[in-house]
This record gives structure tokens, C-alpha cells and sequence, in this order.
């Protein structure tokens, strides 16, 4: 049984970083793409586990951030898993709407290194507005 | 243009921790599974874009951990993205030997939660002897 099985609870189980929080990967379950990529603290990772819709922490605003609050974009969480050290959490999640990234892009990761610079790569999906307009 | 785009050293363009460390996400370029998460500095990351080949920064170690340089099994680096923030790296990777977790498994991430407990799922694809006693 490995240590992470062996804790009680397995909240207890993670390691919490400096600040009460872990990394959270969300991939979503279908296509396997990374669309983003935030902390959670115990509460918000409760009550992802509770509702079964992703719920990060935001620190900037110092508060849980349940994804879709404001567009009505939820990720619904099919798993959930951890690492070897149990200091990063990976999540196969299904995106409502289809764009994660507040830009309107299907993933946050949209920028891509060629050469020495960055350069954006992938298409708007939505008009922010649209999203946030609601 | 972006900020990411317009900042004239690609490197400068990145958000560093406190540390001077920002955390990467390494995901294998077909298959899409994400077999692991480390940090890189700004020396790893230079290395990794100059060689083509994953070396992120070992915490523990305090220096360059060259992924492979115990095994032989080298991830070699087919694009690296960020995020709007700039303060995460998505790494799309060919694993060479097909297992990018030390204890023979090819993901670290092993432990999904199922109801309370966290239950070790993945099968051992290789014995760690067999790639550590090369």
C-alpha cells in the first residue's frame, strides 16, 4: 500500500504548498488537450470532489473560483489524480461551451515558442463578450 | 500583439516564482497522456530549447535534472507552450522507454481518488531495477 492509499483522509494525503494550496491540471476527457491550468486550496478541492464541477482558488481574488460562475462555462470533473508526491493534482474534465481560456480560446496555452519568441497560435473560438455578456 | 509576444527576451517574457522556477507540464506529443509535472529555471529551460530535451530543476538536488541522465530515458521536446500568464510551461514530449515515473510506470500520475480514498491504479510497465541498474 503506498502512502498516499495509507492516509486517512485523503485530503490529508496532498501536499499543500506554502500558501494552503496545490496545482491543478484540468485535461479534458475526451480530447486529451490541456486547456488550463490553477490552485486549489482544501476547500475549493472539497468542494470540487462534493459537486463534481471544478472549483479552484483564486489569488488574486482571494476567494474559490468555481469555473463558470460568471460565463455559465462549468467543467464537470470525471477524475480525479495525483502524482508520486502527491503535490499536483490532474483532472480529466468536460468543458462546457468548449473554450476554457477567458479569451475565448478552447485552452490557455495558446501560445507557443518558435525560434526565440512566443507567438499566438490559436483561434478565437467566442467573442469574450459573448461569454461575459451574459 | 501580446505582451508575451512583445517582450523582446522569451525568457524575460515568463512569469519566475519566488525562486526563480516555473512549473512544467509534460505531455507525451501522440498518445496525450501528461506523464509528469516538474519545475525548470531559467538555466534547465534555456538547456531544454538549446538541446531539445527536457531538463527541468531538481528542488531536492538543487540542480539540473537532465530527465534520462540515470536512465537513459530521455524526453525529447517537440514544442513547449505557455499560458496567458506566462507562469506555466506545456511541454508536448516523446518519452523514450515509455515510462516517465521512476517507480516504472509510464505516468506519475497513478493515484486517482475513487469516493474517499485514493487507489493505485496503473500497472508497472518496467521493473525500476532494470532502468536505474543500467
Amino acid at each position: 500500500m503506498s502512502d498516499l492509499e495509507a492516509t486517512r483522509n485523503w485530503l490529508d494525503a496532498l501536499k499543500w504548498a506554502d500558501h494552503g494550496q496545490i496545482p491543478a491540471i484540468a485535461q479534458d476527457a475526451a480530447s486529451g488537450h490541456v486547456p488550463m491550468f490553477a490552485d486549489m486550496n482544501r476547500e475549493s478541492l472539497d468542494e470540487t470532489v462534493d459537486s463534481g464541477r471544478a472549483v479552484y482558488w483564486s489569488r488574486s481574488r482571494q476567494r474559490p473560483w468555481r469555473k463558470g460562475e460568471e460565463s455559465g462555462d462549468e467543467q464537470r470533473v470525471h477524475s480525479l489524480r495525483t502524482d508520486c508526491d502527491g503535490d499536483v493534482l490532474l483532472l480529466a474534465i468536460d468543458q462546457r461551451g468548449g473554450s476554457a481560456c477567458h479569451t475565448g480560446r478552447e485552452s490557455c496555452f495558446f501560445h507557443q515558442l518558435q525560434g526565440e519568441s512566443w507567438v499566438l497560435l490559436d483561434p478565437v473560438l467566442r467573442d469574450p463578450k459573448d461569454i461575459y455578456g451574459k
